[in-house]
């Protein structure tokens, strides 16, 4: 089988950064399989990043290489990562975007040394593809730098229970639909309150009228908001941060 | 030959959705070529994933699997489809989207059971790739589900003919360069009408000067209206369901 | 190995020309490998192509056949081209996209006839995806129409050197991150005057304060000007053709 290597980036496709970026990796690396997770991660946006590899890195088979380069230190003195975890390897900025590979048990982490060539404003193409072509036809990751000492790790905020049992969460990301994900966990039963709104928790957007706002177990097991065929952040005003509560039924 | 497998999608690419589907098919089935159509389908535009479909789906080699998924009645009691149709295979909700493949003599479309464990939320995930890795396989098709007993076709709307010889029809889509293509079928010759606007049907678009709108035949057949160099949806206010009139010369 | 196949167009993906092209490719030609380095090209900016194309194409592996289409002239008489250059081939229409590749030493340049059958408004399906399909197969580039005597090559305008020994030169491309690239070659150390604003020239975009212009020499050799963690075009008004000039330190 051949070796497959994904790309999550922020570069958008357009000005040609992701272009150079696949054809350096075939040419230091033949008979791989590409493929694109995301060029259009927010601009800079390493939470939307990183929660974009949350959903998408454990999908694919064990020994998939990925890339993910949302980067807005680049060029500074933050570090380059190589990390194996959960049989995958991932490589990218130490800025928190590959949280979800760090946090698993058995994560290791390799601090990658930068070229004195490369460019102080594309490390995905100078240090990251690189190291991800060497990665691909097998060296061995510790062969590649030494252990990172404290790689950042960020983490979703957790919601928190009140008095009266009821659980306060936050919006953690708008998606293209519309909907916001929050981090609160899936249960099914309640209401989930936005400021003076009460939104009912069903288990499908079929459950409401057309046009009405619903609260669904989304398909991360994370709690959202949605208005059946519509748009709910721009009907209920939702932004990333927006306080929602979940309010068991008793 | 390895085994192609395209995606069309209203998703996007950010939010992680359409990278779940491609681990889970890598995952789930070794050596298949996966070819992104698109995800820019406009959220939840069955229409225009239906148009976008029938332009690509029969271009591709016999033996091709489409998975398309446009889909906002996903978690109500609307059917998933699986199809053969001309030598091709896709699989899809029951909403029209899939309406091309369907409207072909000896279509046979198989209605997908929903597993338990299946999203309410996210079928291209829990049903749509699950069918299509079984199919890639080699698994018979009516080993996936029982047949389909009257799915949903849409078929774009037919121009009118007039007592003076001339053919109603209407702006059917706007393309990303302001292009309205219509449901007239192409002649070479004649004006379309357009409110009060008459537009010349031309050869190419270089037969108008820069900025001056021009119809043509485009490359599906049908009559589209262009502005040469710019936007003709912005500059003359088409949008989809604009009435036009084509008046041939006499 | 499978020979490469790169796509870039202005066609996005949702109106399905891409996904026509791409399926018209794996019909005509098996085994190839497909790579998308963009369809985001702003509709008709045969410049931004151009930039993109010199950005990419030769960090592809020799052989690499490289499909351009950014063609506002379709269907009128300017010439499309089969072009092998530095042991790449490429093809497109002659509208000065294809320069990057022209302007090599050693270039050749066939003029590709137009099959009366062609749509006159979608040359990269009809003549471009035939062309590449058959050089694809191993067919000699003569054996696809006559040298192409007079290819359009567009250049960058170059810098100005004043009589103070500054260099004058402008903007000639915004990227996502509305980083500005300039056609000043880098040096290290100096100020970039943007009308009455001093921007210092540092190595990285991290020697500033956040939310403070700089100027670094970018990923391709070429000054450009940055706002660290910000939107450098948008907040200093930037756009193509602004007049930035570098005064180096004395």
């Amino acid at each position: 089988m051949r070796p497959i290597i994904t790309l999550l980036t922020d570069f958008g496709t357009a000005d040609g950064y992701v272009g150079e970026m696949k054809g350096m990796l075939l040419s230091l690396v033949s008979g791989v399989e590409l493929v694109d997770i995301t060029h259009d991660i927010p601009p800079q946006d390493v939470h939307a990043g990183r929660l974009t590899l949350a959903r998408v890195w454990r999908r694919f088979p064990s020994g998939t290489l990925h890339i993910v380069v949302v980067d807005p230190g680049v060029g500074s003195d933050r570090a380059g990562l190589a990390v194996t975890s959960d049989e995958h390897i991932l490589v990218g900025p130490d800025n928190g975007v590959l949280s979800p590979a760090l946090l698993m048990a058995g994560a290791c982490a390799i601090e990658l040394p930068v070229p004195p060539s490369a460019s102080t404003t594309f490390h995905g193409r100078d240090v990251f593809v690189p190291a991800a072509a060497a990665l691909a036809r097998g060296e061995p990751l510790d062969s590649l730098g030494v252990q990172a000492r404290d790689p950042i790790v960020l983490r979703t905020v957790e919601p928190v229970r009140d008095a009266d049992g009821s659980l306060a969460g936050e919006v953690i990301l708008i998606d293209r639909f519309g909907n916001a994900l929050t981090n609160l966990i899936g249960l099914r039963g309640g209401t989930i309150e936005v400021e003076s709104t009460q939104i009912p928790l069903r288990r499908t957007y079929a459950e409401v009228a057309v046009g009405s706002p619903v609260a669904v177990v989304g398909s991360s097991g994370f709690i959202e908001i949605a208005v059946r065929d519509g748009d709910a952040a721009h009907r209920l005003g939702l932004t990333r941060g927006t306080r929602v509560v979940l309010r068991t039924s008793r």
